[in-house]
This record gives C-alpha cells, sequence and structure tokens, in this order.
C-alpha cells in the first residue's frame, strides 16, 4: 500500500472532530468526533455574564480519542501511512501557561480556576478592556488596531488577557506567558512547548493579538505597558515571529506517537483558525467571499499581495499576509450571530413547552418528553416551509440582525437587534423570514463594504452548516446578496483543510493551492438570485439601513 | 315588594348580556348573557382584510333571550317592578336602514350581504376613506374634524357610508338613511324606528360623525357632497338634534312587552356607547380618567363645561357636550391594542402548539386537544409570573405598542409595533415585560396629552377584563403613570352604567351622579406607583419616544 494520509483535526466550540484523508485522492477515509465533557455540562461558564471558558483537559481527551478512533475505523494499513497532522481551532481561543507552556489550569492549585482555562472566543467579559483598548489606540501614534479593521474586540487576544489577570491576582503571578489554542495543540503533539520558542500562528497573531510585520511584531511594550502596568514584560515572553500554516511546527513526540499508534516521523503543521482552515477546505480563490455558516459567520477573502498591498480595508477583521493563503493577503469578517438568531427565536417559541408543558399530567414524563423533543426539533423546519411562502415584502417587518452585538463592519458588541413593522396579523413565520432576511442583510452590509473599499467580490463559497440545511435561507442570502452562492461539498470542511494544510506541512504538496487540486471535494450545489426578488429586496435593505442607524446613532 | 328595577343591556364585541339592578341598593340581581351565533362562525367577516360586519338577527335574538333569561333568574316579583331599560353598545357600528328604519339585511334580497349590516367598530375597510375625509377637512373653512381630536378615524361613522355605498350599488340605492347600533335598539324597543325622528344619541353623534351644535348638526351639505356626491340628501334624512342618555326614548311596544315579558310601562332610555356607560357605571367622577382595559383601551374624562368650555384638546378622539355624563363635557381618547398585544405575543408562542404539536401521533387525539388547551390557557399567567420577577431596565427591551395602528394621541391606524434591544438572552417573558410596558407607556402618552392641553387628570379608574384580572399589568401601568389606579368593582361595569341610565331616563333619580350614589359598587382594589420604579421608568419612557418618534417621522 503506497497511499498516503494526512489527519485534519478541527476543535470547535463543543466538539473536536479528526478526519483521515487520502492526500492523492480526497478521499475522507474515516473520522470520529468528542463531545468536550466539562463543557457539556456548562462548567466554568456562566452565560448570564457571558463568560465562556474550556478546559484543557477537554482538549486533550478529546484528541486521543479521535485521532485513536478514526484510525480504528479506517482500512488497514492506513496509520502506518499518515504523514502528517494539522490542527485549527476556534479563536481568540488563549490560555495563561507556565515556564514550559503548560496551561494553569493543569498545574497545582489552578486545577478548577476558569482564569486559568481557555477564554473561548465568545467569552465577552472583556468588553470594558477592549474599550480601553480602543481609546488608547486613537490616542496612539502608531495606530496598531489598523490591520485588524480599525476596532479591537472584546473576543480577542489582548482584551482577554487583561481582563483575566486584572480578575485574578493569582493567575496574574503565575502567568509566565500566553497561548492560543491553535498553537497549544501543536506545541503538545510536537514538545515544543516553551512560549518564547513554540511556533506561533500567522493567523491569530496578525487577526487577534495586533501583530504585523510593520509593527516588527507586537505592539510595543510601550503601548502595551500604557494600556496597563501589569502588561510590563509579557511582550518579550510572548513572540516576534509567527508562521503559516504551510510550515512545520516539529514531528510528533514519542509519547504522543504511542498514544495515537502513529509513528514519530510524523509531520505536524503550525496551526490555524477553524474558519480559516475551513475557507481552504472548501477551496477557497482570490475574490471569492469564503462564508462560513453556522451560529455566526466567518466570512474570509484572498487576493495576491501585489493587488491590494497595504491598502486598508476599513471596519473588517483584520488583513494578514499569509493568515489563510500562505503567500496571499487573508482578509477576514464576519457576523456576531447567523443561525444563532433563528436559534433564539426557536428557544422563545419552545417557552411553553419548556415551562408549561413540560408540567402537565395528563401523560407519562416519558411521552411528555418525547412530545416535547418531537415538537422542539421540527420547529425551525416548518417555520422555514411557512415562510418560504410568503411573498417578499408581504408582512412589511423589518428586522435588525444585532442580537449578539456587530462583528463587521464596524465592530461593537454593545449593539442590540430589534424587529419592526410589526402587526397584529404578525404571526412567528412572518416573523422568522423577517429575520432570517435580516441575517442575510448582515452578510449584504458586509459585502458592500469590501466592495466601498476597492476590494472585489467575485462569488461566495458557502460551507457550515446553515450553507449546507437551510436552502431557503440560502436563496434569500443569494437574492439580497444579488449574486450566485456555490455550497461546498464536504462535510467537515475545516478538518478537510486542516489535512490539506498538513499534506502541504509534511512536504506532500508544494502549496496550498496545489492541495486543494489534489483533495477538494468541489461544489455540491449552487443557489442563483432570482432578479425580481433582488430588486425587492434593495428597497428593504434600505428600511434595514435607515433602522441600523437610528439604532446606532440616535437611539 | 316595593323595590324597583331597571335592566342594563350592554352589547359588546362578541356577545350581549342583560343586568337587572335594583335602583335603590345597586344589587345586581340577575343577569345573562348570549354570544352571537352568526359571529361566532366568522359569517360576513375576513380578518384578512379587517372586514368584520355583523347581523341584525344577532342582535335581536340576544336582546330577546337575554332579558328573559335573566328575568327567570331573578327572584319573583321583580319583572312586574322593572321599570326602564337602557342600551348600550359597540361604536361607531353603523347600518344602511330602509324609509322606516329596518337594517337592509332584514329586507328581501339583503339578507345575506355584509354591506347591508352593521359595519362593527373594528372593522378597518375605510382607510382610504378616512383618508379623503382627513384631507378636506384640512382644506376647509371650517374643521369639522376639530371635536374628535382633529383626525378623523376608519373605525367611524362617515368613512364607514362612504367605503359601504362606493362598494355596492344596491345597498347605495336602497339605503335610505343610517343608524347607529346603540340607537336601532331603543328604536326597536319603542317603535319608533323613523331614521328622521328615532332619538339619536349624543356620544355616537358627537364622537364619531362630526355632530357639534357649533356646526348646527352634521357636517353641511356642500362638504358631504364634495366627499363625494353620492351622499347627496343623506344629511337630510340623518339628524339634527341628539339626545344625551338620561333622557327617555320611549316606552316598550305592546309586542317587545309580550316578548320580555314586561309592561309597555317600562321606559326605554336613549342609547349610548359601551365604554361611556361602562365609565357611568363605574362611577366617574371629573377629572378623572376612566379606563376600560380589555383588548384595546377606551379612556373617557369628563369635566364641567364652564371649566373646560371650548377649549380644543388636540390629539384625543373627541370631545362632546354630555357624551359620558350628561351635564358634563364628555372626552374620549384610547389604546387602538392594549390586551390585544399579549394575545398577540401568545399566538404567536402558541405556533409550535397549533402547527406542529396538534399532529402529534405519540397520543391520541383527545389528549392532544387537552394537552394543547391546558398549555395555551396557562401561557399568559405564567408569562406574567416570569416577567414580574425580572427588574425594570434589567432586559434593555423597549416595544412600541402600534401593533393596531394608534388610536390616541394623534389617530394614525397605518403605524406599526417594533421592539429593539434584543438580546440572545431576550426570552419570551422579558419580552412579555417589555409589551406590557409599552402598553403602559402607551397610556401615559395619552395621561400626557390631556396634561399638556391643560386638562388635569386627578386620578385612573379602571375598569375591563385587563384591569380586573392582570395585577402585573395593572402595577406596571400604575408605575409609568405614577398615579394610583382604583379598579371598579362591579364585574359587569357596562350593564351597570345602562341600568343606571335607565334609572334616570325613567325618572328614579334626577341626574347620573344621583343614580350612581346610590347604585354604584365602589372600588375593588387600588394601585399605588412605587417611588423607585416610577423613576426608572421615567427613562425608558424617553426611549419609547425616541422609537416613537422615529418609526412615525423617519422611517
Amino acid at each position: 500500500m503506497s497511499e498516503k494520509y494526512t489527519i485534519g483535526i478541527d476543535y470547535g466550540t463543543d466538539s473536536v472532530r479528526s478526519l483521515i484523508v487520502n492526500v492523492a485522492t480526497g478521499e475522507e477515509v474515516a473520522s470520529a468526533v468528542y463531545n468536550y465533557p466539562r463543557w457539556k455540562k456548562g462548567m466554568y461558564c456562566n452565560p448570564a455574564e457571558n463568560r465562556f471558558r474550556q478546559h484543557p483537559k477537554d482538549y486533550l481527551e478529546g484528541l486521543e480519542y479521535t485521532v485513536v478512533e478514526a484510525l480504528k475505523l479506517a482500512p488497514e494499513g492506513v496509520a502506518e501511512n499518515v504523514v502528517g497532522i494539522s490542527v485549527d481551532t476556534t479563536g481568540s481561543t488563549p490560555v495563561p501557561v507556565d515556564e514550559k507552556g503548560v496551561p494553569l489550569s493543569l498545574t497545582g492549585g489552578f486545577e478548577e480556576n476558569p482564569n486559568a482555562m481557555f477564554v473561548l472566543w465568545k467569552d465577552h467579559t472583556a468588553v470594558k478592556e477592549a474599550e480601553e483598548i480602543n481609546t488608547l489606540a486613537r490616542k496612539w501614534d502608531i495606530d496598531f488596531t489598523k490591520f485588524e479593521g480599525g476596532i479591537y474586540s472584546s473576543e480577542w487576544f489582548w482584551a482577554k488577557i487583561l481582563h483575566v489577570i486584572r480578575a485574578d491576582a493569582g493567575v496574574f503571578r503565575a502567568a509566565y506567558s500566553w497561548v492560543e489554542h491553535c498553537d497549544w495543540i501543536p506545541a503538545v503533539l510536537t514538545g515544543i512547548t516553551n512560549p518564547k520558542t513554540l511556533k506561533r500562528s500567522r493567523c491569530a497573531a496578525g487577526h487577534k493579538a495586533m501583530w504585523h510585520e510593520a509593527f516588527e511584531g507586537l505592539p510595543s511594550e510601550k503601548f502595551l505597558t500604557a494600556l496597563d502596568p501589569m502588561l510590563a514584560g509579557l511582550r518579550e515572553r510572548l513572540y516576534k515571529e509567527t508562521w503559516t500554516c504551510d510550515v512545520a511546527a516539529g514531528n510528533l513526540t514519542a509519547e504522543w506517537a504511542e498514544k495515537l499508534g502513529l509513528s514519530t516521523d510524523v509531520v505536524v503543521g503550525v496551526g490555524a483558525f477553524d474558519a480559516h482552515l475551513g475557507a481552504v477546505g472548501a477551496e477557497i480563490e482570490p475574490y471569492y467571499l469564503s462564508k462560513v455558516m453556522g451560529t455566526s459567520t466567518c466570512d474570509m477573502l484572498i487576493a495576491p499581495m501585489e493587488e491590494v498591498g497595504d491598502k486598508l480595508v476599513n471596519g473588517i477583521c483584520g488583513q494578514v499576509d499569509g493568515s489563510i493563503v500562505p503567500g496571499m493577503l487573508g482578509l477576514e469578517a464576519g457576523q456576531s450571530a447567523f443561525g444563532d438568531i433563528y436559534a433564539w427565536f426557536k428557544r422563545m417559541l419552545e417557552w411553553p413547552l419548556d415551562n408549561i408543558l413540560a408540567e402537565t399530567e395528563l401523560v407519562d414524563e416519558v411521552t411528555r418528553r418525547k412530545l416535547i423533543d418531537e415538537t422542539s426539533d421540527k420547529i425551525i423546519a416548518r417555520l422555514s416551509e411557512a415562510a418560504e411562502k410568503i411573498p417578499i415584502e408581504e408582512s412589511g417587518i423589518v428586522a435588525l440582525d444585532w442580537m449578539n452585538g456587530r462583528r463587521t463592519p464596524d465592530a461593537n458588541q454593545n449593539l442590540k437587534g430589534a424587529i419592526t413593522g410589526l402587526s397584529l396579523g404578525s404571526d412567528a413565520p412572518r416573523i422568522f423570514r423577517a429575520l432570517v432576511e435580516a441575517t442575510a442583510f448582515g452578510s449584504k452590509a458586509i459585502n458592500d463594504r469590501f466592495k466601498d473599499e476597492g476590494v472585489r467580490i467575485d462569488g461566495v463559497i458557502a460551507l457550515g452548516g446553515v450553507a449546507k440545511k437551510s436552502p431557503f435561507v440560502m436563496q434569500v442570502v443569494a437574492d439580497v446578496l444579488n449574486m450566485p452562492i456555490k455550497v461546498a461539498r464536504s462535510e467537515q470542511a475545516c478538518a478537510l483543510g486542516s489535512a490539506m494544510a498538513a499534506a502541504v506541512a509534511s512536504g506532500v504538496y508544494s502549496s496550498t493551492s496545489e492541495a486543494q487540486k489534489h483533495m477538494g471535494g468541489g461544489i455540491e450545489t449552487e443557489y442563483h438570485p432570482v432578479t425580481e426578488n433582488a430588486q425587492k429586496y434593495k428597497l428593504i435593505y434600505q428600511k434595514y439601513q435607515k433602522l441600523g442607524n437610528f439604532i446606532e446613532f440616535q437611539y
């Protein structure tokens, strides 16, 4: 057997997946998933204050379980022919570590301390700290936020560090450095865990930590200590250089090789963010917006450096050389909530089920539970069916999709959503339709911003749960954008993208585009805009903009 | 047995009730209710286009049934001692009649024609005609709308007539005149049905038909024909004089005396609108806003003519001498939707029950129906319980209560409702609370308008379903208004008010206030504002006003 394989490991918000891919054909030969057990129980989190932390043990246990399990499921002979592993994770999801690069929550006395754990991407406890960073950045002679869209977010590296060390003196004293989740897993697998030498991902550094070549690395010590003297010295214990995902971080340690049933010849690639490697897996190409559509969206675009160069795109989430595809400028944007808005509406409609029906004595407990689950499971599908039949404009309802703040354009986590045009005839499907339209308008606002800033968009490649499962939503988005949308075939584009990255890092292919050519899954379906619908949405989009303008500036 | 009794007959939207009251003590000795059977089946209506019509047979059958039934339930000897009957109805609810005052739908060829029936108060088919009336009124030398708040509504007399005769040539040709529901019942009972001589109610004429002494009656023939030549001559076939509810319309005819089991000595009073006699029944007094709180609200205030005089209160629904209490200026305002907004939200939450659970095969049909009904019945109560526990300001949600347009201040049926400040944590109880607050803010906007126009409000007397059944809502309204609210004791204030009016019309008492003194039921409970809450609501009310301003003028 002369085939070669790579393993892509994709750490999502709720679970980790390992996928074994044939590098010659792209065949996905086996995969396994592991739900984080501590996270599932809600441990270390407090949704009421948007505190979301994850324990490193959830990650380590999932790493071992999914690789071993996927290899078990794979045909015989695959394990011996695995040549590379790459990892993608959520981000910015940093953790405080000791001098050896061990997360504090794996060291004595910090085992149950949420501040010693990974601060998950969607943790919003650092809203105040993000504001401080923005205020200082506006006054500073160099604008360190300029390659990150000009607005620093509470979801990002420095805001989170500052929040945690201020809140927890013990963690402040014990934390030698901080490491992103996507950098820590390769560090563990290769044994190169020293915070000053482990290979840091360009994508996390450039998009979330204000790292840029033009700054000679991270923001200056002066800037950081002006922000808070508590940050003094940290910059030196972080990093100057960063690496793209085509680079090898090292080889598997003997310990991990044994645990996983692989050889120490296996190359481990530099890590990256899930959305970025998802875009790679979905075969992103220059000037195509790769849109990961799930609970939120992450929108990525690549363009040759020589064409966009140093031109800044205002109000997006960053532009970093090589962050998505090595050799290309990677631009990132996104919507703070997308499918989450439909899920929110569903939860609202479930209220009578969970709070009244759940107590009925007309049927036994098992039947009760079944009735609730059966009803709940069908809500989104049935709403979509009903909403699809309502003509555009008929309801007069216009919604604003800022229920989780706004990420792009012009990040502002304090903004809120709205629903207008309500009458006594506004029923659940009509409101649902307006919410779907609002999320599509949010997408259009991002596309328009790219175009207004001089970056053309030739098409959209969609991936993620919503893209796969909601034809109604996808048609509305195509109509609103007035642009065809291709949906990538792979069911696990992020893991596939990681497997592609591993194929480059391990030397099977010389570039990402070559890996995509051999390993890509192609397009599953394409949505075409209906001209008449696009015309109608233009008018409603104007109302959406007017409403947004009022909510943001006058209310 | 020397006691005397009167019968108050209250025609509501869905049913008619007759109440027999001891005039000396106010004791409510018996009552009976009749649901309109044709209406209940949805006959002659089309909710999608807001067409709501009622058949005169529903009214006549209900009249006979409820009086006979109430008399059956009353102690022996009561029937012989009934001295008066008065009637209140919804309005403006006009019907086209022939020369003898017979509704066209009771004449050959029109029996099933909705245009030949009563056009119910909440019928909104005449939106266009109301706009025409307003446009012409703005240009005319005399502003005929000025005693009705300056804006004519699609719910009122002339708009409805114009809409129906334009839509239906047959009805146009056959209609000799038009009669309000509250005038037609006394006409039937007394046999005085000639449209030119039957006693027309001051309250319907003055609040809905632009009748005023200053105009020498209805708007001029010139104005009406300028509106539409089809109206030519109608003014002459309507009325010049109007009557307050302390006046007798006549005596029971022999036919109706026999049908009802009463004597022809029984005096029948001039009719009035339900809300107005409800205010009387709830013991309205000068400068107390009497607020009928149900699906919508009707807010009434009386003040001595000599104190308010000819001063116009801008943007309310009318001010008419004697319309509520004879001898006092009656001012009317109202909210287009109040409890209807809670019912709308409830319907939304019921969507999964009615559309998914209703199809389950896990339980049999009877259990399914029971489960749905049981859950549905508890929604408002359980939402109220949960909403009550949420601190003011906590959710950040602000709603606008214009889901059914806005009646007062400044009528505009085209306005729509809105909900802002939504986040992914905005659950059903939080939104419900914001909707309750919005209806309370709508109440405050009316109170403020009275005060801004120089009419003081000393207190609020509440009646109607919401006032009786929703302590949570009532406390929010008291806090928002920053004013104590008394809730009238009588469960059927409108019918009681009619019985009081009958006691005056039949000569038992010389004035409404004397009747109130003897027959009134007093106060059941009183809500006191909490100063701290009132302070907090001030700020949220400012947001409500800002939002309303945007929706009305900039959106």
